[in-house]
C-alpha cells in the first residue's frame, strides 16, 4: 500500500535546522564547533525567571491555562509597551501564543482565506512562507536587496502589480537586520489601511537594536497583527512562548482558534514569561554582549573577505554577499562547516531569488565563539 | 475599516473551555465549584519528575531541540510500547509534539489535501473537526450512538456512502469511554487499507482503563498515525506535550512541517517527559483513584437522575443521555452550576446531532469532589 503524502505536507526544511543537525553530529563526533548559524541567544533566562519557575513547580499545579494566556502575563506584557514604546495597549488584546510560530498559525489562519494573496520580503524568514503556503494562501514574494535596505517600501509595493490581501513586514528583517525608519514604516501602515490590506508585524527582534530602536506598527494602527516572541531579547527560546497583539474584532476568533490547535500555551513557560518583565537589566546586559559580538564581525569579516554585508540595525545577524566566491551558498555553507567548524546559514533558507549568493552568521553566541570565528576564517581559503 | 475575519477563522470555541471560565469566575467570587467538566487529572506530575526538571533548570540550557523531539525521549517512547503493548517500535518513527493537538495539526496536513473526506464518530473530541475545516478539509461526521456503543464499526463505515481519504478514531472514546475491542480494531485497520483510508488512531486515553486493556492500531499496521498525549495516563497537562508514532515515509515531511510550525516542543517539558517513564506505580496509583471515582458515579448517578450513561471503558468521563430533563444541554448545564456549582460538559461540544440532550461528567477530580458532586445532585430539582 502507497498511502499519499499531501501536497501540503510536502514543505521545505527549515535549513538552519539542518545545518544544526549536521553541526550537532560532529560536534558529537568530537569537533570544535562553532555556532553561527541558529537564531538563539546562547544565554539562559535570567536567573530570577529561573527561581520563579522553580518556586511555581513546588507550590503550583501546572494545569491548562485560558487560551489566551494566563491575566498576570497579559497584563505584563501591556506594561511592556508602556516601558519599550511609551505605548498603552490593552491587555484584552494581548494573546498568548506557543512561541511566535503558533502566532504566525494563528494569524494566518483568522486572517487569510484560500487564494488570498500575501506580499512578503525575500529574503525574509522561511516559515513564513512556507506556513502560507500549508495553508493555501499564496505568498508573494517581493524581491528586495542592497538598494532597498532588504525591506519593502512604499514605491515597492506600489510598483507590484498584483491586489494584495495581506502584508508581513519583519523590522529588524530576518535574515538582514535592517529596520523600517518610522517614517517609511508609517508609510506602509497607511497604504495597507488605504487598500484594505491586512498587515501582520513581526516585531520579535525588538529590544535588539544599535541605533534608532525600533517602532511598534501599534503607534501607527489598531488594525494589524502584531507579533512577538520571548525566544530573542527575552532570551527564551527553549520555552516556546511568544504573544500576539491582536485587532479588538479578532480576539474572540483568535481564543476559538487557539482553543482547538493548542489548548493553552505552556504553562511553566508563561509563569517564566511574567517573571522576565522583572529582568530588563539582564536582558540590556545581553544585548550588550550583542554589541560587542557584531563590533567584532563588522570590524573583521572584510578583512577575511566578507566585505559586502546588510547594514545590521538590530536582531543578531550578519548577511554577507558572497557572489564573489560561490553561486552555491549551500554547498559553500557545507564546505564552511567541513573544513573550518564554522555553522552558518546559506541565503537559500531566506531567498529562493539570490539566495545561492548569500549567507547569514548568527551573533547571538559568546563574544569567544566571534573571535575564534573570525580567527578560523583568516586561515580559510 | 472593517477588515476581514476569514471563514475559517470563524470557528467554534472548544465549548468546555468556555465552561471553564464561567466556573473559574464563580469560583474568584467565592462560590465552592465542583470541577467535572475539563479532561484534566486533579494529579500533579509524579514527584520525580518535577525534581528532574528542577535540576534541569540549574544544569542545562534549554534551547531548542530538534524538531522531532530529544532523542531520549523519543527512546523512552519507544520502551513504554514495549512496556504497555509488548510492541516494538523503531524510535526513528517517534516524533515529540507540543501536545497531541499539535498531533492532529500535523498529522491532518501531512496525510491530507483540502477537500478531502476524513470520517470521524460524533460524539468525539471536538477540536478533531474543527481543526480539520479550519485547513480546508471535510469532516464525515458518523453518527453513533448507544447501539453502536459510541463507535463506529466496519458495518457503520461499510454503510456510509461517502468515498473516505480518512479515518480518525479514538478508543477509549471521549466523550463516551467506550471501547474498540481487538477484533472491531482489526477489522477497521484491515478495511482502511483495503480502501486506502488513511487511518489516525488517537489513542490519548491508553493506559487509563477498568477490563480488557487497550490495544493499539500499531498492533495491526504501520500504515496509520497513531497519537498520544502526556496529558492523560501521565497527568501533565499543563506542559503541553505528545507525540505521534508516524507511517516511515511521513517522517521527513513531518519533521519540516514540525521545524516551520514549531520549531521544537517545550524543551523543559520533554526533559519532563522523559523521567515520567520512570514513575509507572504513581501513574497506576492515579488510575486506582479514577477507578474509585467511576465507581462512586456508576453507582449513585443512576440515582439522582442520570441514569442512562454509556459504559465507561476507559478514560475519565460519564457520558449521560438526559433526554428525560432536557433537549437543550448546553442550559441544563449552565443551570447545573449555577444552582449547585457543579461544572459539567455539555453534550453539544462533542456532538452537533445528539448532543442537546447529552452530558459528560468527568471524574479526573479529587474523590471527595465526587462524593460531594453526588450529593449536591440528590436534592437538585
Amino acid at each position: 500500500m502507497a498511502l499519499k503524502l499531501s501536497s501540503r505536507g510536502n514543505i521545505p526544511p527549515f535549513i538552519v535546522m539542518d545545518v544544526l543537525r549536521s553541526a550537532n553530529e560532529r560536534a558529537a563526533a568530537g569537533e570544535d564547533i562553532l555556532h553561527l548559524s541558529l537564531g538563539q541567544p546562547v544565554t539562559p533566562a535570567p536567573p530570577l525567571v529561573l527561581e520563579a519557575v522553580k518556586k511555581a513547580i513546588d507550590t503550583e499545579a501546572i494545569g491548562y491555562t485560558d487560551a489566551l494566556g494566563i491575566p498576570l502575563l497579559r497584563q505584563r506584557i501591556a506594561e511592556h509597551y508602556k516601558y519599550l514604546y511609551n505605548q498603552t495597549v490593552d491587555p484584552n488584546r494581548i494573546m498568548v501564543t506557543t512561541g511566535s510560530s503558533a502566532g504566525f498559525l494563528l494569524s494566518f489562519l483568522a486572517a487569510f482565506e484560500p487564494g488570498d494573496k500575501v506580499a512578503l520580503a525575500a529574503p525574509g524568514y522561511p516559515a513564513y512562507r512556507n506556513i502560507l503556503t500549508a495553508l493555501g494562501i499564496e505568498p508573494v514574494l517581493i524581491e528586495v536587496g542592497p538598494k532597498e535596505r532588504f525591506q519593502p517600501s512604499l514605491e515597492v509595493l506600489e510598483a507590484q502589480g498584483e491586489s494584495l490581501d495581506g502584508l508581513i513586514i519583519a523590522s529588524p528583517s530576518n535574515p538582514a537586520g535592517t529596520m523600517l525608519d518610522e517614517e517609511s514604516l508609517k508609510s506602509i501602515v497607511a497604504y495597507c489601511e488605504k487598500k484594505q490590506i491586512r498587515l501582520i508585524s513581526d516585531e520579535i527582534y525588538h529590544g535588539i537594536s544599535y541605533g534608532a530602536k525600533a517602532t511598534t506598527a501599534l503607534k501607527f494602527t489598531d488594525n494589524s497583527f502584531v507579533i512577538n516572541s520571548f525566544s530573542k531579547y527575552f532570551s527564551m527560546t527553549g520555552w516556546r512562548l511568544g504573544w500576539m497583539v491582536l485587532p479588538e474584532d479578532m480576539v474572540r476568533a483568535e481564543e476559538c482558534l487557539a482553543q482547538n490547535f493548542f489548548i493553552s500555551p505552556p504553562t511553566l513557560s508563561q509563569i517564566a514569561g511574567a517573571a522576565v518583565f522583572d529582568c530588563y537589566d539582564v536582558l540590556d546586559e545581553y544585548v550588550q554582549q550583542y554589541t560587542r559580538n557584531r563590533e567584532i564581525l563588522l570590524n573583521e569579516l572584510p578583512k577575511v573577505g566578507f566585505g559586502d554585508i546588510a547594514p545590521a540595525d538590530g536582531g543578531f545577524y550578519i548577511y554577507a554577499d558572497i557572489s564573489h566566491r560561490t553561486n552555491d551558498s549551500q554547498e559553500f555553507c557545507r564546505r564552511l562547516l567541513c573544513d573550518t567548524g564554522i555553522a552558518a546559514t546559506p541565503g537559500v533558507d531566506f531567498d529562493p531569488f539570490n539566495g545561492d549568493h548569500f549567507m547569514r552568521f548568527s551573533f547571538a553566541g559568546a563574544e569567544e565563539t566571534m573571535l575564534e570565528a573570525v580567527k578560523r576564517l583568516k586561515d580559510w581559503p
